[in-house]
């Protein structure tokens, strides 16, 4: 911990936001060996095939539309949409920050997706015969998936992070996604549909981690940006509404063909709306004159589709779902209301969008009921083909029964829960050093991080328009004055 | 009538529209009601429980794409949208109202599918075997339906009720809809895929006699704040085209499996697109110096969606879609222009949103066009087959002829009118008891609705923030002595 | 050209931007054209007809999954959004011309799809036997497509045109569209799924042929208007977004059922991703401070979907998808940096929105990649059943060879260019006379344009609300002070 500190002091020196070398030679260095692995990795696999012809014919498939792209290509775009557009426009809510949001959301999730091919590829689809990993829509939204995790990780330093930083947190986000998506779904074989844990819980806490070794003592230097204008309000609720609207499809796309995918929407539909009222229940409570407060309502919404995540797919009964986004809202708006602020004072973590109450509490909360479910899943309530089905009682997993599949449900929980926090809890080996090597390089000068005076400020790294002052809200008759005034006030500030 | 004179003086007191306790005590006591009754009655169908398996063989089924998740769900999301944005977002044009019109929405939309996944439930979907409602689906998207009702009423009294007020709207009006609706599917055994009836028509009249219920003498006290500003039109622009885009997916969500579908999105798709163009025409012309108004192109451009709702599956044919929606372009907008001050300024009803014009009127006009399309229909057009299909002449109906079923529809559109206007019309029986009702508890004091003088302001019920004051729009040279200013200026504001 | 430029002369009276009997009768005119034409030839397909059910048994096809419908309704509306939403808020960039960024794309999207249901059922979807257009949902998503190409040669004259102009710019361009397109892909029989010849190019050499047609050489005097404020910019973004998600669904809303869709999904999701990095790296390396542009951001992201859509259905290989995405980056992005400026400066081309760098550029380059990838195909990467399905070598082509069929591709795009560019080339016959046509017609002083100095405002078409004079944004305790005094500046606004 020592040494930490000290690199700390070593890095406090003066901040440059400039980063026209960092940022083009990182995308297009990065991007070209994307190029090469692809080229001698990645490949169609047999239903994108131009072979899907004959392997149609040799599988006695009936029809085109058994194609998995119909299956699942309608979700595809759903969970395409929450990645760039819910979660780029759930973080547009800062004054001065939206092109940030919005803009570096668009970069990493762009960038995040083609490692995530790669990564998830050579754990799981790789083709031993060829060597080649074989791509169809699924890997797609695993690749989408995988980049959520980073994205929400983005969700605790928006704002206080350059590009580049960005970029490095997303490269070693992907990676220690895919081991740890590896140990929890094939080695450990529990299930997580909706990536409660996979995706959240490790996302979170990955996010929470790196906030913590990049806590600024004097970030309330930029307190006038960290807060919201009205319509950078609004602009937040397309975001939410997406993510909230699309969640059910989030939920659903990777499950099994038929009744998992119909199961799995229904559940996360029905958390969702129960999350919605406790969520306005307890913003009112707890605010003076009972106004709502608009963060909550952008955030803690969302909370029961990332709880219901790991059961979706399960026999949670429609009351369960219900029962679940219930608590979830409450849980989720009592964390920004007394948690965050506590976390930000005594832990030292500034978590700007508030993850730790989106994504890492419900995602435990997700990883419990998972457990808890797979558990009591019992063949009077399944079938006995359905059982099977559901759960993958499979191959070497033939002989599983529910209870121990409920324990390595909890045991991936852990799992998750380690690789997220894996620099706090000093836990050994590769994902620690990961962590903490990333999280130690993110505070190099050279990464071109904003001065905590600069934080939440477009200003940094994008071209900000000059904004109202040539706006032509005047009576017509004075246009012309107007104009000339403008011009003078423009070149008075280009003296200055 | 008197009684109900007396009884609004009775109610004419101090507004308070503190709510911090109502609120949530609705929200956590209707959330829990919700999870009993669900944990009751709701259950999985056989297409989305893990028996699927099973009863896929048993009936011979060849594909798990055969179940009915494929053929509905994008529609489902497409209506999802809709609902959550479309609709949200359509009322965000009021400058200091974008909170409310999304924030409200989004409570009432997520309350009330609850609610009628229950109430449809009981009537359309119990399995008198265990008595249990078993949902799918089309149970969601018929949930979103009914949602949609209630949200048209909310457009008629926008800005003027409280959260409290408009859960007990939502609560009423969803039971409304789902006897309604029973009465006009099943009883009468009218068709109407889109709802121009069911939902547009009676949403319509159900909220305007809410408005009329609640009407405000002195509304305009808050003049200032029933305008829109700039960026408003803009956000409410993107309610009016997601609206417009997925209201083929309306139209065509459930209605039968193949052709059924493929024709209600075509239909849809060609009436609102002649409306766009009608609009356009009827906008300017009627404008001083032809400029077009953006209260038109966000409403009148969908009337030809809600127009065709009733006949989208039917043999309209393209040409007679067009037909409608040019008329239906006309007719709203002209209903914006004349008929909206009219109804305010002699019938007592203030119509924020102009859904008289938007739904209503429209909505009887699909009715209509509806019944001639249905009494028009012949084998020669539908052929043998598909006339049954078409219209479900099977059952109890199979000796129905089109004729007789256009009848059937005409009479639905007089229970939609009804059902929607029961408070005015004062039929008999529980309907009229039911709006009055709700209409004179909607105006107990104790609901926090705002003031006359503070309409259409979010402030009364959000925590807004304090917009431009702290703007970082200033030369990088002053940022200190600004930001000293503001210091001031805030210490100041909290002095008085 | 002489004759071009004393026309040119003649035309410059003074503009008058009312539009109140114009506009109007264009739209209810051609409406009214549009309703006569369908009735006369607008009919449903078998599968979107009643009578689905008998062909369904006639040919044997197992389940009312395998209509049509059920293949391309997802990507159709996903297309639809991008035309909608994705065009319409691509174009808000600019401070006051939102509303008719989002409204004019609205009205011309609306006419245009109509008018090329019927131009595109005319030369591909006739039936002869009794002379009808039969229509189904793809011919939907050509309509949306042939509007794609005016939309975005609206993108080059922005802000300039009045709604009439646009009209008959759509009216020709529809028209030339249909032309061309069945040149390209009938008689030349070339391949071009995402239209990257069809569309991007044929739409960008249109646009900015038309805008050389109506080249102001005062523009400057709008120049304070010709830029961006913060929240325009993410409105913005809002389009790109909308447009770089659903684009994987327009490469392959008509390809191939089964692999062709699946394939081209995978092909653009590729591109589109690697464009991002070079996008941004290209953007800061070239500006002072490494700072980002946004309209790189907002345009240049997208050149990738744009150059992979003719090659999109084609074995590109992943790699190859990457590769294209990587130049395109690039290429727009310099685009934007250098030749915008030159061609506006030397060439006499105003191109507000950029297109020559988002939709010529690219598609030039979709055209030379589609011509090479169809030319390197082989039986040994396709399969024997491959080739022929994705080439098409039937009917009468069944002896072409993939390198002819480079030959075609490469034919194609010259055909593409040509009627783009049409009056500038001077290329013989009817297309010259018609964009020449076209173009000399848009420049009569009748169609109310704007001046000069009021391009660009949305103020000459629409009704604009008052700004923030009225806004509540004042503590308390002033409220009614400040009425007064908005009272009283709106009375003395009035007096002048």
């Amino acid at each position: 911990m020592g040494c930490v500190q000290s690199f700390r002091e070593l890095c406090d020196r003066q901040k440059n936001t400039n980063v026209r070398l960092s940022l083009p030679a990182v995308c297009i260095v990065w991007q070209t060996a994307m190029i090469i692995l692809f080229g001698v990795f990645i490949r169609y696999n047999e239903e994108s095939s131009p072979r899907w012809v004959e392997y149609r014919k040799a599988k006695n498939i009936s029809s085109d539309i058994e194609n998995d792209f119909y299956f699942r290509y309608p979700s595809f775009q759903d969970v395409h949409v929450m990645i760039f557009v819910g979660f780029g426009f759930l973080m547009t809510f800062l004054k001065r920050y939206s092109f940030g949001a919005v803009g570096f959301n668009f970069l990493i999730a762009a960038f995040g997706l083609q490692w995530a091919l790669l990564m998830q590829g050579w754990f799981h689809s790789l083709d031993y015969s060829d060597g080649k990993i074989k791509i169809g829509i699924e890997n797609l939204i695993n690749a989408d998936f995988c980049v959520a995790g980073c994205l929400i990780a983005y969700g605790a330093v928006l704002g206080k992070v350059s590009p580049v930083q960005l970029m490095v947190l997303t490269l070693f986000g992907i990676t220690l996604f895919a081991v740890e998506e590896y140990i929890i779904l094939d080695l450990i074989h529990a299930k997580d549909a909706g990536g409660s844990m996979v995706i959240h819980t490790f996302g979170g806490y990955y996010g929470l981690s790196i906030s913590w070794m990049l806590y600024r003592p004097n970030l309330d230097q930029s307190s006038r940006l960290q807060g919201s204008v009205y319509h950078s309000d609004v602009f937040a609720m397309i975001g939410t509404l997406f993510l909230w609207m699309f969640w059910p499809s989030f939920n659903s796309a990777i499950t099994d063909h038929g009744d998992g995918q119909h199961r799995a929407a229904i559940n996360t539909y029905l958390a969702l709306a129960a999350t919605v009222l406790t969520t306005v229940a307890v913003s009112s409570l707890f605010q003076k004159h009972g106004k709502l407060d608009m963060v909550h309502i952008q955030n803690s919404t969302l909370a029961g589709g990332v709880a219901v995540g790991t059961a979706a797919e399960f026999m949670l009964m429609p009351y369960g779902s219900l029962i679940v986004g219930f608590c979830c809202g409450i849980v989720s708006t009592l964390g920004y209301i007394y948690l965050t602020p506590f976390m930000e004072k005594y832990m030292k973590i500034q978590d700007t969008c508030g993850i730790h109450n989106l994504h890492a509490m419900p995602g435990v909360i997700g990883g419990i009921v998972g457990a808890i479910t797979a558990a009591a899943a019992s063949e009077s309530v399944y079938g006995h083909e359905g059982l099977i089905n559901t759960f993958d009682f499979e191959g070497e997993f033939k002989d599983m029964v529910p209870t121990r599949q409920g324990g390595h449900q909890a045991a991936g929980l852990c799992v998750a829960i380690c690789f997220g926090v894996g620099g706090v809890t000093q836990c050994v080996g590769i994902m620690t050093l990961f962590v903490l090597f990333s999280g130690c390089i993110l505070r190099l000068p050279i990464w071109g991080d904003a001065a905590d005076d600069n934080c939440f400020d477009d200003e940094a790294y994008w071209e900000v328009p000059d904004d109202e002052e040539t706006f032509p809200q005047v009576p017509q008759y004075n246009n012309h004055m107007r104009n000339k005034d403008v011009a003078e006030s423009n070149f008075t500030m280009e003296q200055n």
